[in-house]
């Protein structure tokens, strides 16, 4: 699938400054996703929305210019996760697009796992699609709808897929929030001023000034309308689906500032990392972070194993995408432009290094050289997180089974391809301690990264997602 | 209407450098639009297309690195005028879209009449719009069609609309070509070593060093598929479609070199000059061109009258689109920029200035002062096509009705607004004699611009078109 | 040699806009020079000055916001020729440098044949230099100069060096403009309202709407100072240095409508065509010139010789620096995107090409390709010049005496290489006749560069320049 | 004083990649500048070198095309600090002129007090000035120096000029580097394979897989030849020059992973923290440091005072330099945008918040007031130096006196100012303490900037430095 995964939304209704909030809280969403961004923004009730997106970070992408077009007391926007070189422009979200009843603006966060079904059912009755993305799918079937009621269209069209979505849709008279039945992606509710807000997490309301109302709850459907006021309605009824939040918007994704799921993110990666020196505390000197998302993990270990906490690794805050290797001479340089260690800090001692995850196990194998190069005694790696073995099929964007290490390998036997003296992830039943969930049918928390049982609409299917399909690829660029 | 004004279109089959070739064929169509440009290409049977488009001039829209992604052995590609500001990057042809029959790509020139009863129609039916383009409606209409043969569904789509088009159509196995039955817009057919080539004018086919094979017909569509077979059928019936070629592309939108609807350009363009200066030769000392589309008919001018021909206007080869003009002291600065007066040539004499046309005035009133100050003794303005009175509903951008000064102004009111020593244009019966025209009901070309006799489909309305609707404004940019 | 070559200066004292008037002139001289453009402004007495300067075209390189920053009301500009790609970017006149007694600034038009002699000295005193051009060297020579008033200093820096240069300086106090003693290149006084104008060319105050006072002469120098009054002074006694106005300024390099050396540079090409058409006029069906610079010459050919004028080859207007060539196919790529031949003009046709030289040759065969491609039965190649034999250390940018076609070749030969069915040049005396020159000892003229006669200093050389030296290849680039 | 501030050196000699080690070891110490790059290189023994250099980050400075033109196996290379708008580009360094010794580059991290002096007495003796840096001087007297030894004629240029100087020096046949006598600015000496390395910090040596050899000691200088060979010379003898290292190199400006002075930063600022936290310690809940920097103090401070420490504030790793703000509605922008609380973190707590300085007070003020908006019940702000009180005029870009607030006000009413519960800053002598030094006569580290005795050349000046001159600003721009 190509996409939206890992994006982050961003809405606001009735504010002198739409456009101007919307692109602040894109940049506080900045962390989930930097391959692009785009604003449409519009008068309360209006005929025409505009426009602005473009590839890139918020920063760069919006101008003073380019914001002083985006007219109107609301606003959408949207930020996109860079999946590969070949990402289209015409991509970049939100979609706006004119219908019979108006303007219509969506912003996508997740991912549906039968829009190529339903592609092809559309096709058939003579829609055309300008891209590969899933979104466009749902704004056909929202377009098609016939209720005369927004919502009802809105409900109408999302009992027809099935996956992750958090939506906000942006139409001739309202904005709209909505989350799936099984709320896989986060968005909560806010107000600036007398403005409403929604964006995915209250790390966008802290930035703007803002105050958090409640999370919006899965299979939720919250509208506001021209009289400024907020309706909250079941997206349609569905008894057997139990919550799904994604687990790793915890363990890494979300920022550590941001509440969602009702948890904090900072509180539930401390009690990870205490959990996990609770399960696997080595003989070690020192514990470290991989900086920064290992910080918030390495401090609760610290504290639980009772060693010394040290900034062993240093990130610099230079990286840019792009940059130029030497052609010999000097190995593993992609980390070592974005990682440094500290030689005074873990030179002759037993170091234990926190991160969040392993996914191929590439860049961990340089930190424990880059770690090692300084000096390091041994070097103990220690995960937040159980090993993630499965593809996620619900808007994060990890490699194929094959290339998942955990998934190749043993415990053993990736420590001993990461060169470390040991290895040791957080257990699954300790993951979920850390967020205050419980394991077996009454998890409220997704872990099918981990155990490989997906959900394709309520059923459960164990090891893969037979219904996921996947468009050829194409080449689209813009100058 | 908002597009396709004044566009070119070139396409290639089965070359081995298809897309470089659509470059170097939309290089030298540069002249129909300098606003953007695009190309859209893909192996002979594809099941995607790939697409590079943007704003600016062909040659700085495609870079090497660009071409070498565009790639397969066939390709359409499309360049479109400047209109306003406000023109949305999404607007930019070909349009390319993903069907149930496979990928679609369509680039237009031309101008569809009646595309907002049809867009809301198709809006009815759960259509969704990206573009506020007319070429969009025929997306649609080609996706929407059910007959088994391309070619069937291309007749379908285009019985729906009225207006002015011609067509390059890819589709999964073949490439099209397509003139509306009243033919306005020109579509030459060609070769190029053994790759069949359409292009709107032949400067194309001599670029890259190809040869004329003839004429796409008014109402004829020609078809290439996968055994490079070319097919010629007619659109469809349509008895009382006699031809509309557009005049104007002879009088000046088309490339001097270029030989469109069966005339050279220069020579018509002599020849307009020469029955200009049999009806309205002026006592003078020389004869000189607004450079550099007024050359040929003041070289017919001056061979006719006997007066010696001087280029005592010189065009800068430095303008660019945007320059800082002083604030103060100096007056009719956009002209001056772009023209200079030979004070040699002109000083001391009565002289004939040829234009091709009068808009709004305001450009031939500035290069009357300019000619003025450079010492002239008198000024003669002579222009090779008749007033032109009424705005183009087909694909020329013209300004409304109020804006053009030859609706408003009497020719001797507009002499004295040019402060010219006298004024005359070329009578409509000359310049139907200068394109081997006659005027009366089997006229083959459109002159609805000095008759406001326009058509709508096969009526004959008088004054305006009625059918003529337009979307409000949008704002749409991407950085 | 690097620097300057072929460049264009212009210069106001005491207007209110004085930058952005020197950024019309610019644009007006950008023919001069199209690698680079800098402005220098100041208070009338100032400590320090404003510079703004960059590679590209005067439109490019200058932005509103760039022109606000140039403030005061004198400025002086300059325009660069490309010479090649390495020129480097602190090359960009004009120079600016803090000295002992204030801000200095200089732009040069020009070539000086010692400057090495002089750096290399100005090295041993411990002078540095930045850049490797010959204006360097008459910087530090000004700033060493002790002559308590400016005029005494420039004329204490001026006797040492040899060569060409038409200098603009901006002092603390004043502005100035001088030409060598031999007046090799132009220099015209104006006026724009109140202030005054110094620049290469009359066509850059036509665009400012100025009026010219008189031409500077060869070894004159003009100040104005604080008080506004301009003075006149003689460099200094050079009583054997008769001008030496390069000729090829009126052959082609001056815009059509300038006056320089008090010639009017069309009537001068004209009456150079007018010469050829007395001396080598061959059986032909019409004229045609090489645009745009071929055309008053064309023009004058024509008319004499009772043929025909035509406009056979047009010219594109959207040819930017780099293209992106076919790699199979097509041949002779570049001229063909700039030119294009009309067949209705030359098909069948006995036709005569006017242009002003033949350098290499390769351009001049490409377009005897062009025009035989399109029809024609015989091309005639009249160039309105002599053949250029010997490269010119003046300030124009000519290849060294191998590459030159017609160093190699004699005109049998030449036209044989061309494909022209015959290949006639100018007579060196029916060219000075054109310009009211006259060969021998009291010409005013330099044509070194048909007769291999260099003048260093007072001296006449034959065949090459001794004293002229070169300096290794440098790398320098800014982003 | 203009330039250089705060800048980063880096030099190689006889790689095979120099230019591209080079752009690795800027990279590294792109926290020492961030305002321009430039590298020049050559040939072991040249008669040119080749520089590139421009604005902005080393990232987006160096293409690979720009480092592929950087041929040669030596290569010396600059960054700068951001000063403010105006800088000019010709300020970038290295600097690179030729003389009558061959080519000459230089680069520099430090500043001179007497420049304004000498570059008086140049221009009286007719040397012109192409910038305003003070690094131009040396240029000066190194090409005007007459004994033939390259180290010698260093000499000679460096014994006329006073204050701060770390030099980087390409010559024709080698490489040099030079402290001042007082080694204000870091130098240490490595090798990469056979290399020879120059560097203003180890983390330079770090990144490109080098090795430490030594520092260059204040006072000397190392020459490299053509043999490869190096040799220590003493750059003159100077009795009384004590060491006078800047010791807020090591509070903050060098990065943690660097050691530099023979002391480790990161070492350094976790006993300036434990240090602090003897001084004053309050009742409190928990430390937390203004992260990047204020880490390692923290780290320090909150083991020594038995206190928990967290990570109460985010860095954003998105602010880019220029952002747009909202016109109304949020305050105290700038900081939230890279900074954000952690409410589950600080809320209802006592938190001792660490930061290596308190310049103007305007940052630290907005940060106690992020802390506070997310709930925390006390804020004491603890800062790991003395207070800053004086500028520096040794090379870090500290504002006017006027504008330091610990020399307008007392440490309570600056707490009152900061709206903090309480404020304490490090003792000097506790400051010393952590970096192994003392204070009194014998004391190795500068500290003018706590005390206002400044010393220029040998003497001791208190409160200002007098020879400190000023030019007027100007403005250098290009495209």
């Amino acid at each position: 699938m190509q996409t939206p995964l890992m994006c982050g939304v961003f809405g606001i209704w009735n504010h002198p400054e739409a456009a101007k909030l919307t692109y602040l809280g894109l940049h506080a969403l900045q962390h989930r996703g930097q391959e692009g961004a785009g604003i449409v923004s519009g008068e309360l009730q209006a005929d025409h929305f505009s426009r602005h997106h473009a590839r890139g970070l918020v920063a760069d992408v919006f101008t003073e210019e380019a914001l002083q077009e985006l007219t109107g007391p609301r606003a959408i926007g949207h930020v996109r996760y860079s999946t590969a070189g070949g990402s289209a422009p015409a991509n970049v979200q939100p979609f706006k697009v004119d219908t019979l009843r108006g303007p219509l603006s969506i912003a996508h966060n997740g991912n549906l796992v039968n829009f190529l079904d339903i592609r092809r059912d559309l096709e058939r009755e003579g829609a055309i699609f300008s891209t590969r993305s899933d979104t466009e799918v749902l704004v056909h079937l929202l377009a098609r709808a016939r209720a005369p009621r927004m919502e009802d269209r809105v409900r109408e069209a999302c009992t027809q897929v099935v996956g992750a979505y958090t939506l906000l849709i942006m139409h001739r008279d309202g904005l709209m929030g909505v989350r799936d039945p099984h709320g896989y992606r986060p968005l909560v509710l806010g107000k600036v001023g007398g403005a409403w807000v929604l964006a995915s997490e209250t790390c966008a309301l802290d930035l703007i000034g803002g105050e958090l109302v409640r999370e919006v709850e899965p299979g939720e459907m919250v509208s506001i309308g021209l009289d400024g006021q907020l309706r909250s309605e079941r997206l349609y009824h569905a008894p057997d689906a139990t919550p799904q939040a994604c687990v790793f918007e915890l363990v890494y994704f979300a920022r550590p500032n941001s509440r969602i799921f009702n948890e904090d993110a900072y509180e539930a990666r401390r009690k990870m990392g205490m959990q996990l020196a609770r399960e696997a505390t080595p003989e070690a000197d020192l514990v470290m972070p991989v900086p920064d998302s290992g910080v918030p993990a390495a401090l609760g270990f610290a504290e639980q194993a009772g060693l010394p906490f040290r900034h062993g690794l240093i990130r610099s805050h230079y990286v840019g995408r792009t940059f130029i290797e030497p052609t010999q001479s000097i190995r593993n340089f992609g980390v070592k432009l974005k990682l440094s260690a500290v030689r005074s800090v873990v030179e002759d001692k037993r170091v234990v290094v926190i991160d969040d995850s392993v996914v191929r196990g590439t860049t961990s194998r340089k930190i424990v050289e880059i770690i090692r190069t300084a000096g390091a005694k041994e070097v103990h790696v220690r995960i937040s997180a159980p090993p993630t073995r499965y593809p996620c099929f619900y808007g994060i964007n990890t490699p194929s089974r094959e290339e998942l290490i955990a998934s190749r390998m043993s415990v053993e036997q990736t420590a001993e391809y990461l060169h470390a003296d040991s290895l040791a992830y957080l257990s699954e039943a300790g993951l979920h301690e850390a967020v205050h969930d419980q394991l077996g049918p009454t998890r409220r928390f997704c872990n099918a990264c981990f155990t490989g049982r997906y959900r394709a609409g309520l059923e459960i299917i164990e090891g893969r997602l037979p219904v996921v399909g996947n468009l050829p690829p194409e080449t689209e660029t813009a100058a």
